[in-house]
């Protein structure tokens, strides 16, 4: 079982998991070709998964079996597992964490090859629907303060599989990077009483647009100002919210757009570069009386891109710097400029069931084990 | 002209250096083939190089010219730059300061194709006793704060010149790496009134020997309790010191030996991984009265070796997490038990200007122009 190891000198906590040495990942720094289909992800291989936790499926298909359009599963070669109790003790000076957690995989598409930015904008929307409804869902436990939310898209990103797939983990403890945006955001609420990032979006949307991508009525598209790598984005939603589970159906649509307007057009000028995105919100639990109002005005969730084109090296991990080639303003010209189309895709969204074209995102029906049961995660 | 941006929301700093684009690196996320010799760093090649900053060489031999064994050039494509002041101004809402700074290159060896590791201790022992040379005296100049040393071995650890050299750069900030390890070995000092580096190197020598991978007379080689990364090692003074310009030339060889033994059974055990490495120690000026009695108590300096052979992905970078699928015990075991011998030189270290085999070393002189010129850094 994982373990959580907390750095004696500065607190970071370390996830020890021996048991992710087993992944198929022969040669940890070689780059895979792309995976053959079908793969263990794709629609027809659903013995071949543990059981599932959640999907959006054609009506009148039953769990476990094709017909779904987005399929949540439990990670096989989880880097925190569910079961158990938190408990924490030391080991001689050091400290230590029961690596408690929950580590799920969300399968985009049935189809092997087709990238998430080549759905219908009505299917992404369905996988952000998903994602709300799995981090509402792993809430109501106790044990876990965070859901993050995350895509590693190419090898260089991170993926070992390549059919599209999002994760989540969820942790006992608020991760690092979190905390340190909640405390930061709260420093400029006390100091201008007003919420920093509804200030980026005013700075980026009114005073000058040179750091603007894109935007619709509810998401601004931005390079921020201090971007860690070429070609960062952040997706801010345009009115105020700490907390990305209280997203509405039609906003979903609208990042859905977001999304799918920036990954395309990253794609397009960078050739295909690996990334990741994930979304920063609001903790769940609240530490203190009176937390959760102050958060509801200082916070604001968000959804980052992160391009992986440049590689870290030891000035960046010895230091905490960033080193950036490419200006922000240069990066949202050249964003904005390039031309940038989806794949065709020949056939519609098929049932790979019946062979009949169905409907994906709204129209489709969510069924949920919502009394999630951890006997049933394997 | 490079900028140092701050993070609205978490103050990290990013520098955006859009001269660093130009470098020879066409194929930001390809693996590079290693490079043929000769180039700019192999000896006989100093006329296409900047103007020297310091060197060990053969007594006789001139500055720009054969003869070193160990060489400090400017960086051609510089993070920072030496020239200009200080300055900081808002834009905006934002905060930006001005790109000042140094950045140089530590030529680690004449040859082409001799990795550090398989350099004679005494001449690794010049290396480090250059690391010392350069951060002394770039800690009398008053804009700086900070010097980090660092090594990029590999282009997955972000080399792109594959002849042997580490690098360093100036900072008119404490990068907050270093602010975060400053912070909290101060906490564990108010605590207990010990250095917390004194208790690891305590526990880990001492109470248990599960973690430690080699020691002599000066240093101590551990696994980390939390190592971010398989395999990461730090080696550590076994007396307590904060300050690394401060080590004497004796330990420079117990330093040399220690890291020597490293890399050799890191590269064996590993086949040849990426890897960085980098010096941690205090930094130059006192914020306020007392700040460096302090420091002298509770900070240790020590190196960090980090090997690349996991990539981080979206969920590292979201959350500030590390995960470290092989246990410290494990790699410190397999580190301990592995066989690993240097690579043989046919030749002995050449003088490649006369052709006589020269000593390395505490027997070579250093020529270096003390007073640095601004005006000589190209």
């Amino acid at each position: 079982m994982s373990e959580i190891r907390r750095d004696p000198v500065i607190g970071r906590w370390v996830i020890i998991a021996p048991e992710r040495a087993a992944r198929p990942d022969p040669n940890l720094w070689q780059q895979l070709d792309r995976q053959p289909a079908p793969c263990v992800f794709c629609s027809g291989q659903e013995a071949l998964d543990p059981t599932e936790i959640s999907a959006i499926r054609t009506p009148g298909t039953v769990a476990n079996s094709p017909g779904w359009q987005v399929r949540v599963l439990p990670n096989k070669y989880p880097v925190l597992r569910i079961e158990g109790k938190l408990s924490r003790e030391g080991v001689g000076m050091f400290d230590v964490m029961s690596g408690v957690g929950a580590h799920e995989v969300i399968v985009e598409t049935p189809e092997h090859s087709i990238e998430l930015a080549d759905l219908p904008e009505a299917h992404i929307a369905g996988v952000i629907r998903i994602y709300r409804e799995r981090m509402r869902d792993l809430g109501g436990d106790d044990r876990f303060k965070y859901v993050l939310i995350f895509k590693n898209q190419g090898y260089l990103a991170g993926a070992s599989i390549s059919h599209p797939h999002s994760q989540l983990i969820a942790t006992p403890v608020t991760p690092t990077r979190v905390k340190e945006e909640l405390a930061g955001a709260a420093k400029y609420y006390d100091f201008k009483r007003r919420c920093v990032f509804c200030d980026i979006i005013r700075q980026e949307t009114l005073l000058t647009r040179e750091r603007l991508v894109f935007e619709n009525d509810a998401f601004a598209v931005i390079s921020p100002f201090a971007a860690r790598v070429p070609y960062e984005t952040w997706i801010v939603p345009k009115s105020h919210n700490c907390d990305f589970t209280s997203i509405r159906d039609a906003d979903c649509g609208d990042l859905a757009q977001a999304l799918k307007h920036i990954l395309l057009r990253l794609r397009t000028l960078l050739q295909d570069p690996p990334l990741n995105y994930l979304i920063h919100t609001a903790p769940f639990r609240r530490p203190r009386p009176g937390y959760w109002a102050t958060i509801n005005h200082d916070y604001h969730w968000h959804l980052e891109v992160i391009p992986r084109i440049t590689r870290a090296a030891g000035f960046e991990e010895g230091s905490g710097f960033y080193i950036n080639p490419v200006s922000p303003e240069d990066a949202a010209d050249l964003l904005r400029k390039v031309q940038a189309e989806p794949v065709e895709d020949d056939k519609p969204e098929m049932d790979p069931q019946n062979g009949s074209a169905e409907p994906a995102g709204d129209q489709a029906q969510t069924t949920s084990d919502a009394g999630r049961d951890s006997q049933k995660i394997v």
